[in-house]
């Protein structure tokens, strides 16, 4: 371009008329409040027709293209086809449900669109206040270090990288593990959640430093075992770093005993990490916290708020009690970053020595919202509400002669099965894998599933605001509803994949 | 809880009154319009009084809050003092400008609240056409595989993973990096972003791992340097896996030879990433597009798209040649995320198999609907403006007597320093730290600093879709009168810190 020409032809990405954009953002927000308030009348979930999915489709667009049509094809194309985890009936996996506010806040997060990496901002404070909340209400040390990240995978990878730095005994950071004079180990239950390998994994340690202990009828992680495994790893030469306790495990909901390993942690100076992606948020609730009872011991802590502080996606927070081996791990001060006593390169946050992250968003304002409107003692009830209704679901399960529950039900997910009373074990699997699909197909109700001691479950994780009391006898109407019909499919022979 | 109790005590999320919460969000609409529509109004960015730092600090709130008073304090308290980054004279770091149908967007996608990890959802193919259009945009083959993350540090820590498991040889992600038989080694310039550093660290590797090779006046690698250190480390039994090119680096925008760097690396058989955060969007443009040459035989590329296209935080793109590389790196298969040929756990993209995250929020609409709303060849010419810009400052600095340019610039960023004719280097720093932070002070415009060859400079780099020519006018005027005015403090030694 010609410097000359340069002021002539300067544009921006501001819209040229400020005013229609303005209309149009009102004419969302409308729709988007319907879609809120609606939301109950709506599928659970519905498929997405084969010609959405080529109509989606296109080639990289070169002109500039009227924004109100491609909010129209929002809300033709996109908007009728979400996972559908804000429904009241949704109760797949582990995911939160989100909320109006919530969706407030992220668009004023969005409109100040800072990056919170660190310097004299207000992102940074907001930060902080949050990171002290989660501490406070989790009765964690309040000189703690912490930071949010964007889920409880990331969390995790965050601790344990800091867990590895730590106990390495050695310059990590400068020689790698190649410079470890002994091989690393760490330490879980079997019902750990996959983040936790994947961790290790990225982290060079490699799966087999990470030593599966077995769990008891509870789904607990074995003590006896586990301190055996690490005498044996110590006696033929290994290093045991870490060992990581569950703070309800993605299964069945079941708490390791916390205590207890952060006494095992004590005694053999190792690392205590809690993985409390969501059962961290027993803590709050003056009826369940008994069950993380120990967990205030933990030398890092991972958790959710997009979860079961039911927050949009993402965010989830990492507590580290030594700050300075969380900053160790991550620091780097290259001059391009250089600090000031003064100005917009003062400030003595910087997040971003504490994460992966350099560059992060405003997800901090949420979190300031959602806390300040709804106040720890609702989210306290609301959590005691969902554990409630997974008792009360559990209750139904055990009362019909045509279901089986699969596992206890200590927190917020239960597990089961359609059984019409057979004890083939490949035929059950099949036929609830069908009766599963068929349930997201008629739009009642989206659970998802796991497999316990090699048997296919239906899995009901109930981390929904939304969710009421009827949503669970609608769910077991429907689901003993579609079995009965499967079976006389099976009968008549009209099922060939069952 | 009671179970005969739950339903007469059920409660939810959200709001009692959904018409006045309606209200308010049309209000913080509107508040945010006229934010973004009066940018130019405000300073650049101004500190946070002592008094709004106390106010902030709350303990954790017990009961509910009327949400209209929590947007009070937002206004009051958050609003007014951001980073800085959306006001047109905000040149520091590399820190894009969002924009107002982003912040829309954002708002639609925290309404949906979708998990973006995968199964059958309108997130997951949103996703994928955000990243073929990315593909498309960069050149590179299609029948890659892709995904969006948070930024550039997480991208680069992505690809280095990949390229670490991949070029191993071994079954690494079992036997960890104790498992290696050689120690590895990467090949990156001294002007390399830190971020590679961190990842090479997070992955175990260790700094040492990592070669720094010197760069030539441009700034861009030493090629003969380069090919004779791997020689070296291959002579002393250690292996070469990879080797680190820069698009744009973030010192002084310079681009490594990639073209050259990817014949280097098909010789040696050695994994070739590119960090492109900013510069890999020069593709885009045909005057630019040389700088990027050879970028397209990357095995692995790292992008920014809140960068260079100016959307809110955080977005950034992954790319990999080898997309079953990609997916061996990080996919695990626990039996809660067990797949279904039909129903909602069904779908062929899981984008929680290419990325640390398992829980996404929805990245991917904001990108769909901006390159839509702009179109590719609109954002061409911003770019190429930024880059006009940039010349445009750099002739400014070269005519003036008071300031001295520290380095090239060929893209995007200018370095430069106020010098009113002296040779004493440790005066020039503390003389143009003071003046950097005066100029923060003012509110007026927001570069930030480096050091260049030990020399301390003001640094501009140019991704503001809002900057105008006269912009760069009133720096150049700022700055020479904020010097002047120090060295006059500094001869009448009002200046102790000087």
């Amino acid at each position: 371009m010609d410097l000359d020409s340069l002021k002539s032809s300067e544009e921006s990405l501001d819209p040229q008329d400020w005013q229609a954009l303005r209309r149009l953002g009102h004419r969302m927000l409308d729709d988007m409040f319907d879609y809120l308030q609606d939301v109950r009348q709506r599928p659970a979930w519905q498929p997405i027709p084969a010609g959405v999915k080529r109509e989606l489709k296109k080639p990289l667009p070169q002109e500039p293209h009227p924004v109100e049509e491609i909010y129209a094809d929002f809300v033709n194309q996109i908007l009728p086809y979400p996972l559908g985890n804000i429904h009241p009936r949704f109760w797949g996996w582990v995911i939160g449900t989100g909320s109006a506010t919530g969706m407030l806040a992220e668009m004023l997060a969005a409109g100040m669109n800072p990056n919170a990496f660190g310097g004299e901002q207000i992102a940074a404070l907001v930060e902080s206040q949050v990171i002290d909340w989660c501490k406070e209400m989790l009765s964690y040390p309040a000189g703690a270090s912490g930071v949010l990240v964007s889920g409880a995978s990331v969390a995790n990878l965050v601790c344990l990288a800091v867990a590895r730095n730590s106990e390495s005994g050695y310059d990590i950071r400068k020689q790698g593990l190649q410079g470890a004079e002994k091989r690393f180990t760490l330490y879980a239950s079997t019902e750990t959640h996959s983040c936790i390998k994947r961790a290790v994994e990225l982290l060079g340690l490699g799966d087999e430093a990470l030593r599966m202990v077995s769990v008891n009828a509870d789904y607990q992680i074995n003590l006896v075992e586990l301190q055996e495994c690490i005498a044996a790893d110590r006696s033929i030469g290994l290093q045991p770093i870490c060992v990581i306790g569950n703070a309800g495990t993605v299964n069945t909901g079941a708490f390791d005993d916390l205590e207890a390993l952060a006494g095992i942690c004590q005694r053999e100076e190792l690392w205590f990490h809690v993985d409390g992606a969501f059962g961290s948020l027993a803590a709050i609730s003056p009826s369940l916290s008994v069950l993380v009872k120990g967990m205030e011991r933990a030398d890092s802590l991972a958790l959710d708020l997009h979860k079961w502080m039911y927050m949009p996606y993402e965010i989830a927070c990492v507590l580290v009690r030594d700050p300075l081996a969380h900053r160790n791990t991550f620091a780097e001060n290259p001059h391009y970053l250089a600090r000031a006593e003064r100005g917009l390169a003062s400030g003595s946050m910087w997040y971003s020595e504490l994460s992966p992250q350099l560059s992060r968003g405003f997800r901090a304002l949420k979190a300031w919202f959602l806390f300040q409107e709804h106040g720890i003692q609702k989210y306290a009830r609301l959590i005691e509400q969902n554990v409630a209704q997974a008792s009360y679901l559990a209750s139904l399960v055990d009362d019909s002669p045509f279901l089986e529950r699969l596992a206890p039900a200590p927190l917020n997910i239960v597990c089961f099965r359609y059984n019409p009373g057979t004890v083939d074990e490949a035929l059950l699997t099949r036929l609830n894998q069908e009766l599963l699909i068929r349930l997201y197909e008629s739009g009642i109700a989206a659970p998802s599933s796991t497999t316990l001691a090699g048997r296919y479950a239906i899995r009901v994780a109930n981390t929904n605001h939304r969710s009421r009391k009827e949503d669970f006898d609608l769910l077991v109407e429907t689901v003993v509803g579609i079995g009965r019909q499967l079976e006389s499919e099976y009968k008549e022979q009209r099922l060939p994949n069952i």
